[in-house]
């Protein structure tokens, strides 16, 4: 799948579309196959004992599929969630990043699916995977 | 389902457990049979446009979960999130708290499983829906 | 939600598009608000030890969904599961049906999503819960 | 992770537990990394227009979960499906056989969790993905 929208570009844009989560994400790699973000690791994450929260890394994985889906069908488009799974599988590592690798499985007219697995940084197993689908509405309406 | 943990003493729970996200949440109602929960609608949820974000929502149900849980199995306990499925089926009305239902459908030994509907308050349609796994190992240590 | 096909029609729908499952399934009772169908047990559906298996469960869910949802969109349209999330939560009762109840929480126009309980029949407690997003295409075309 | 159940040893197992689905799947592949299986393409599991069933695909991916986990925790032990989330993607190509690529997520004590991609036999993108969760009970007897 070509990509309509660059990784420096799509990293201005998040800051634009979701300016109170500005400096929270970033973009680490991002091309026709896989992107790759990241969660800076920071106090208002953390669960007590220091890792990063279940809600952190859901919209980490939320903000992922985002980012994947809207290079590929351009930055003028609109997407919405409208389904999420997350298995929460190991306790992330106190004070490491969490790096989310993102696929896009499907890209339709309608709908998007975009499988994201998360690890600690520098960890080889997930604590996490998630699977997001986006609703891509014809105009800029609801679902 | 007998509860172990009365309301007042949950809120006060939550707030040890979870410091980092005092007075976000309120205990609205907590029976033997149900729970409403309440998420303060506040600026740092915002998505452009005013509404309620969909991690803010995936907190509150994870949150109601965790809650109804806890007051069935005693604060002593031990109980994390492993599985989640949300759906997103309407925006919220901006400015609104969202209110969650939940009810338990199972109390195992080894696993909960909780059923949530979120609402914009004083909305009939649910906003979202979720459905959380809780595992309760049998000891202070990781699944 | 009005009901643009009754329930006598929705049963004899069912047995012509899906002849390969014929009386496999009941419909138990169908209106506005919810509906409740049946599968009938017999050896097939069985896991050593007599009790329904969960790809016969899921089928019930599958089917009550898009049953729920053909009747308030009529019978000319198209509908396709894109979504099902499952919790198999208690082992059900050997020799006795499954009886789904399933409620529409929403009917987009391109998506709509239920909601289904599934019981031994005669048992107080769920079985199982899935939750099922079927995709409504605006023409006989592909999602 | 070390198998403790090699693949000509695990399909004579499936056959005699499920002999009700005998002769209905068989096992490609299977080694540490990964388990790749087969649904036999036959009429009982078509829907009209001649393509593989959303039920039969769910059973192949709940089956490969199935093997998966139990080729690594031996064939002594117990596992049953407490969830699982499932996206249908494309629609099978008529006549083929789907093949399911299973990797086992997570292997704990009490959960498995593993990621399931299902193709049409020969096709290079997915036709659906699907996650599951298997608990593995310490005894004989219910989660």
């Amino acid at each position: 799948m070509t990509l309509e929208v660059p990784a420096e570009e799509m990293e201005a844009f998040l800051d634009e579309v979701f300016p109170q989560v500005k400096g929270m994400f970033g973009i680490d790699h991002l091309d026709e196959d896989r992107l790759v973000m990241r969660l800076h690791s920071n106090e208002q994450h953390l669960r007590p004992g220091g890792t990063v929260s279940g809600p952190a890394m859901f919209s980490l994985a939320d903000v992922a599929a985002y980012v994947a889906t809207m290079s590929r069908i351009g930055k003028e488009a609109l997407a919405v969630t409208t389904n999420c799974s997350i298995d929460f599988m190991r306790k992330p590592v106190a004070g490491a990043d969490v790096i989310a690798h993102a696929k896009v499985l499907k890209l339709g007219r309608a709908l998007s699916v975009t499988d994201v697995l998360l690890y600690s940084d520098g960890q080889p197993e997930p604590v996490a995977r998630a699977t997001l689908t986006y609703s891509i509405p014809p105009a800029r309406d609801a679902v």
